[in-house]
């Protein structure tokens, strides 16, 4: 099964805003086996509407198109959508209902004209129908290809891809089977590996497994791929491909793993390993206790952070030494350490880890060179201190220092769970 | 000047990254009045790759490619490349040079073949030398349509746009002048604003001035543009139509903006006031301070964070009594009042802001429903709090308490100026 992605906006094509809604549809249909061969944007214009609708028609087997439904007027997509159907828009009495009964709850008021419009909907469509929001999705079949409108909102779009896509496209598709597996490796660059398993890579070729490398910052995911018949045949043939490629590289192969990134990993280890965490943040400012907070059920692990971004809250909050800082300055390992232990004591948990650097672009307090960062890490009665450079952008220097954040968690706690 | 946007690669079709390069060229393209028609990304297959190259051929002035230049096997544009352009593949040795020395730099080591492979570029192009990594931008002419492709490494993609491409834009095309206005509203949802504004929307397709409605949380902007010949006299009918709008709602009418986001109004207004602030926060754990710490020179008005997501931690750093908590529960206005005057006094600041709530999907500590945030503002010596409920997802709650945070800065500070 084939899919094309449309996503309607002058926005997307300015840049006002990132595209999320297609990095989700596009994971969604990848999991079920459905290829997506392309994925564009285009403008809220009408016959640009029309174009790539007829360039994907009979093309694909199914076109996801998100986004222009909403009120107001630079939202043509339904009009579009019922020209190219041969169609007319129909106020739909259920959707209005709903959508009367949502602008009630949430707004106290009654519909306006605006409101009205979303409940419009072409005579001959299949409604998706939003629980959860008021733009309607629409569903519309034209020769082999099956057309599906969504709303922009993630929200909105998530719902009604899970709840009442997908069950249609089970219902009226065959699907091929499809295996993927990732495999982690840690401690060598893209281009190294590359080198070693060159062998092992031109033989993947002639089974049809496809390879992926994704490449982040300390460490590199292969991504095995192959559709067939059967999954248990591909899993079986993608299986001895890892078995040979973990002998190729043991010192780097870390195993298969079903998270996407190192954070995920890190996630699943903490809980695992029943460790509590607390972080004391300088020039990462938050962004550690960010990502850690962003998964539910976080609590059970991590207890909180210190965001000292100023040089003195570090000493009235995390009790670092007035002396250590004139000493070493606010960037230094000595200071790190200091924050990384009073962060342990405050929070009261098992491991602390401290990020105090200068992300630029000026040299601020700090007489450390833009770029550098020290680590500290905060365990049982110890506690280690890193220095890096990560160079510049700003942005780059606090994601470089978030990331080597949870390599050293990666690392520690990985040896703690096989040592227990 | 007309431009479309290939992307390149498997992984952003099942949505293994977010695409953020083609939001920098977008902004990038559009603020030099070059208009992005589509952005498209395509796997990493010879055929869809040239079909899309044909797509464009004459059909926009510059086709803007990034991705699958890496060293890796998965990676076919540079071959593909070549092809379209009926050209092969040869060694440029300033381009070897400079990897091998950067090789040499950061890793410390020899080139190897995959390095090596870096420097082949089509014999017939025009190397945008990329100083700040190892694959170099290639620039081709067919026709009518100059083809462009860059890394997709997001820190090079940018310097080769901003310090080669233009360059030879701006000397090789005449481009139309285009003056966008974005207009600031608050306090109005987007179809009422819609509606209230739906014949002045009307008199702007008269005069080719497009709109575009920018809804966020708690605001909408409109986006006025137009492209025509003279900068003057578009930006005159604009200011123009821009006082028509302001008489026609005073109320919700805040003013032109050149920031994108109510977040950037913040900064602008904590920049001016010289005011300092610092939070405390429980379930946006860390969302604002890491938002703040994103901009430079936040030091100037941002002096910390205490994220006490554990309920003990609230007690032990931010000083809220226990039996507060007993008696209100720590999802309360009662403690969100008690942490925010806790951070003001802890990081000696003017302002500070807390928030508490449930951002689920589990009920945690809390009695208070999943949704429900207490957001408290303390000033001077004054303390105000509120309670709101987001609803779900997590990640919907935890971005609606962080954007109310945004509105609340924003209303007080505004007013604070104001009056002085």
């Amino acid at each position: 099964m084939k899919a094309a992605i449309i996503t309607i906006g002058d926005e997307l094509l300015i840049g006002q805003v990132v595209d999320t809604n297609s990095v989700f549809i596009g994971q969604q249909l990848e999991a079920i086996g459905c290829k997506v061969i392309e994925k564009i944007a285009v403008s809220d214009t009408f016959h640009q509407i029309i174009e790539t609708f007829e360039k994907y028609q009979n093309k694909v087997d199914l076109v996801l198109i998100t986004g222009g439904l909403g009120p107001t007027k630079d939202d043509i997509t339904k009009k579009t959508f019922a020209h190219y159907f041969n169609d007319e828009l129909v106020m739909n009495t259920a959707v209005l209902d709903h959508v009367t009964q949502l602008i009630a709850n949430y707004y106290n008021r009654p519909l306006n004209e605006m409101n009205r419009l979303q409940a419009l909907v072409p005579s001959k469509c299949e409604v998706l129908f939003n629980d959860v929001g008021t733009a309607p999705g629409m569903l519309m079949v034209k020769e082999q290809t099956v057309f599906v409108s969504l709303p922009g909102v993630p929200y909105e779009m998530k719902y009604l891809i899970t709840e009442k896509l997908f069950p249609y496209i089970k219902k009226h598709f065959q699907l091929d089977a499809i295996v993927h597996k990732t495999v982690l490796t840690v401690g060598i660059g893209e281009s190294m590996l590359a080198e070693k398993i060159a062998l092992w890579e031109d033989s993947l070729q002639l089974q049809n497994i496809h390879l992926a490398y994704l490449p982040q910052f300390g460490l590199v995911r292969l991504r095995l791929s192959k559709t067939g018949d059967s999954v248990e045949e591909i899993t079986q043939e993608i299986d001895e491909k890892i078995k040979e490629l973990q002998q190729l590289i043991p010192a780097f192969f870390i195993g298969v793993t079903n998270t996407d990134t190192l954070f995920d990993e890190v996630v699943q280890l903490l809980k695992k390993s029943g460790l509590t965490l607390a972080t004391a943040e300088s020039c990462t400012g938050g962004s550690i206790a960010q990502k850690l907070t962003s998964i539910e059920g976080a609590s059970a692990y991590f207890k909180g952070s210190a965001v000292t971004y100023a040089t003195e809250s570090k000493i009235a909050v995390l009790g670092v030494q007035q002396q250590t800082i004139e000493t070493y300055s606010v960037v230094s390992e000595e200071v790190a350490k200091e924050m990384a232990v009073g962060a342990k004591k405050i929070f009261q948990t098992d491991l602390a880890i401290a990020t105090t650097g200068n992300a630029g672009p000026l040299k601020g307090d700090a007489d450390a060179e833009v770029g550098t960062v020290c680590i500290a890490f905060a365990y049982e009665d110890k506690v280690e201190s890193f220095t890096y450079n990560f160079g510049k952008p700003r942005h780059k220097v606090i994601q470089a220092a978030v990331e080597k954040t949870w390599l050293l968690l990666y690392q520690y706690i990985r040896l703690q769970i096989k040592s227990t």
